[in-house]
């Protein structure tokens, strides 16, 4: 590898379209293919080159996260406290500058949309920082030595959670910001005492290099080591792309990986993994991969009856947020038919109806969802209720039944579709109970609410599942409310009640896990303060 | 399945040959093929015979399982305590018997040897019991509302560990009764409040019987379901012996595994866990496999000169106890040549030699030792110090160098192997690095104790790593102290300072695990109040 001194990693909203290397820019890159991201708004190329990292790069930043474990400052909680604060104020004092090139990038609103993601993120790292300065989530435990224990004396035993080492991370495609470069598993890494090393992810390259420049400030800033955070890019589609993250999940440095994504990327990340040959012999590592769910949410008639168009309007917002694109998506409304279901699906439609710009991240993130509307379609006993419309001259035939013709150039737009399905149609077709990752919904319209707790333990793993109840007597409900809710705890990492899944607080207790489809770890969380123990692991010392 | 119901499960120190589904015995596997298990120390076959289980009856065992998950008592955290304690009761009301029971199908002295495996088996049920009671183990953590906050209300959150689910725990070999029936995995699993299926050890599935009985009774007695116990038999060599354990983890009922013996044991499993289907699709589920390890040992020689001779006793028992058969048998210890090693390797041959008569678990268990103790002799650098002898007629050429020939038949005896190895060997041969299931251990003399750290990193995933330091100054040794105990704590689950690994205690802080390939999951433990963890997964509850 062969690093260019940068003395000003200064707060600057540009990149240089280089990896950064244990706090130097690699050069490496670039004679290398190079590529560009485009303006989801648009479709048009921005002006920015990203080179792609090397495989030295690559080797150079494990090695460099490898030798920071030995830096005392990053046993130092108090220390690690200071880097996470520092980065938090450095991605705030980038300011509106920092939101107008991640929107250019992802189509995004810079407000509120980025600029509460921004938020959540900055929060997300103070909250580590404290979590980290609190000491408790070394989770210490000693047991005293009892001496005169016969017929041996009983030990003295000390055990707390040390860091496994450096860690990859893979950010997101759908949150720049939040689940990214200084996103949740970047930062309770970090909270853990386990360098880094960010893929960038090829949808948002340069919002990444921008954060990955405060990061690499503010280690220099608190005196953390070098190697602590490496920054690489890939994209453009050529063998790099996939090389890059290759090359970093089989690297003997690493010794576990963060992922969110898709499902197939994260169990290829998971398998590659497992597979890991080490000078030592086999060295499996894990992958802690948030993989999206279906989200389901089910409404009771009481429910519907007392404040039907108030949830048809939040869940309206939270199906078609961010054009759909968040893991917590509700993918699936399960509801009782009758005057109130009619009344909800007719609030449902005219939000749905109404809804006029819908710009995906990516085109090939489009393909994906257009396939998925495409596949839903050919399903008997699913009727499309409504799709949002196109601006002409985009929407060929706006009046035409179903889907029409979705563009395939220009702007990423695209349109949300609002599907109503019979109990059957979801007992039987596992598609519909499968994520369709854009601003798509599936309302059930059960014959009775007895169906609830059928169709409920059908659902796989799924990050999040929600109920709302009405104001009466839970007593009058064909089905027992406590079991319901365990089976919905038996299937979800948090269980909502009286709320949307979407809008994940950064809080200590949150839970954003569960059972396999939704993520490779169903014992861990991506989010909140027991997210640093996915680094983790617990020694304990015998004797003096 | 068919079952005969059997009013009595009294603490009978006599099996009745058959597996217990959900507290019947079944009558099913009388017609199949039945096996007997031996007496290690005749060779002989004991008088019992026990049916395999069938495919009815794991499939019973497990949709009881999954059925006693509804049960409320299982939920309840005194409840389970209660029946923890009344397991742990009626184990010891079995009294010298069931020593004796076990004593003949593992070779194992009734005294001291299994009456303080009987008794660490008893306190740890106990353990669990208070540490369940206690509530904590639930890690609950609760962030209040804050209706008020700009822009949106903060919502309350709890968040709790929750059962698994269904469990199937794999008994092991060489603990019959600490690590089987009623061993860590069973009992940290009920803890937990996961139903178990317990497959018996084939090696002693009459002890495993009487423990299931004790099991069974308590269950009755504290007014658990049913199905949070089973018990199956499996053995012989026939087909069934491998089918019993497949069936059950592939079933769809089961949550997670429990597994403690060889790494090609563990590693089979896991594989079939991670590849399983179900009804819903690809179903991996988690194998917590505990596969043993080389368990170094560092001894400098400053504790030589001090008090080399204890400590070549105390290493000498270490290894030598329960025929070496333990996964935290020192397998590899570390010195520097000079005066204080000679004397010590002289101790230590003494020891060695005058150890009269070893028993191993079962022909298979020494055919592999006898093979890794051939695999070593053909190692280069590496010599035998001293071999025991076994009584004549069964070492046909006492005075013969080297290993000899050992007994293919009648008592399953062996013999005490100490090598001496170069450090330049052990650096060179990785079979030297790992597990010898058996009374043998490599001394590694170093040219200096410079060269500690650099052994101490090509330890792969260790259970424990032990140091002896010498009371004077550790600033005179010629490696840094501090970072020798990162790279031991970065290599095992548990480092222990001046005493030997054997002898796990069982107390909340303890830590059984470490990273592969000492077992399947780096970041879980075996051992102590944490155990509990493994059959758990958090889950949030956001709202009123």
């Amino acid at each position: 590898m062969s690093t260019s001194a940068s003395p000003s990693f200064t707060n600057s909203p540009t990149p240089a379209g280089l990896s950064i290397i244990a706090g130097a820019r690699s050069a490496a890159g670039e004679a290398v293919n190079s590529f560009a991201s485009f303006n989801p708004m648009t479709g048009g190329e921005l002006p920015e080159l990203y080179h792609n990292a090397t495989t030295e790069d690559v080797n150079a930043a494990c090695i460099a996260a490898a030798q920071a474990m030995e830096d005392p400052a990053l046993a130092d909680d108090q220390r690690r406290g200071d880097f996470l604060d520092d980065i938090a104020t450095r991605i705030e004092h980038m300011g509106d500058a920092l939101l107008e090139f991640a929107s250019q990038e992802t189509g995004l609103a810079p407000t509120p949309r980025l600029s509460s993601e921004r938020d959540r993120t900055v929060r997300n790292l103070r909250m580590f920082a404290s979590v980290v300065r609190a000491g408790q989530w070394r989770r210490t435990f000693n047991d005293p030595a009892v001496p005169d224990r016969e017929p041996t004396p009983r030990p003295r035993l000390r055990t707390h959670l040390v860091p496994l080492g450096p860690i990859a991370v893979f950010g997101s495609s759908n949150f720049p910001l939040a689940y990214s470069t200084a996103g949740t598993d970047a930062s309770s890494a970090l909270a853990a005492g386990c360098p880094i090393v960010v893929k960038g992810h090829p949808c948002h390259p340069g919002t990444g290099e921008i954060v990955a420049q405060c990061i690499t400030a503010a280690a220099r800033a608190t005196g953390m080591p070098a190697g602590i955070f490496s920054f690489l890019h890939s994209g453009g589609g050529g063998a790099r792309e996939s090389a890059v993250g290759k090359e970093l999940v089989t690297h003997n440095a690493i010794r576990a990986v963060g992922f969110t994504g898709s499902h197939a990327g994260g169990m290829a990340l998971a398998r590659l993994a497992m597979q890991r040959e080490g000078p030592l012999g086999p060295d499996p590592v894990r992958v802690f991969a948030e993989m999206g769910s279906v989200n389901p949410v089910f409404i009771t008639t009481a429910a519907l009856q007392e404040r039907g168009e108030e949830i048809a309007n939040q869940l309206s917002r939270s199906v078609l947020g961010s054009s759909g694109q968040q893991c917590t998506k509700p993918g699936l409304i399960v509801i009782e038919q009758g005057p109130a279901a009619d009344a909800f699906l007719s609030r449902m439609s005219i939000n749905f109806a109404g809804e006029g710009s819908l710009t995906m991240l990516s085109l090939r993130i489009r393909e994906a969802y257009h396939r998925r509307l495409m596949g839903t379609v050919a399903l008997p006993n699913v009727k499309l209720v409504v799709r949002s419309r196109l601006a002409p001259p985009l929407d060929p035939d706006p009046h035409a039944p179903g889907l029409g013709t979705l563009p395939n150039r220009g702007p990423y737009q695209t349109v949300a579709a609002l599907w109503r399905a019979t109990a059957a149609a979801v007992l039987e077709h596992a598609p519909l109970r499968e994520e369709t990752f854009g601003p798509s919904t599936v309302v059930v319209v059960c014959d009775s609410q007895a169906q609830f707790p059928e169709i409920a333990r059908t659902i796989a793993g799924t990050l999040t599942a929600s109920v709302f109840w009405g104001k009466a007597s839970l007593g009058e409900l064909p089905f027992d409310p406590v079991s319901f809710m365990s089976i919905l705890m038996s299937r979800a990492g948090r269980v909502i009640v009286n709320g949307v899944p979407t809008g994940v607080e950064i809080s200590p207790a949150m839970v954003h896990g569960g059972p396999y489809p939704a993520t490779s770890q169903p014992q861990s969380t991506a989010v909140g303060a027991r997210a640093i123990e996915r680094w983790c692991r617990p020694v304990c010392v015998q004797g003096e």
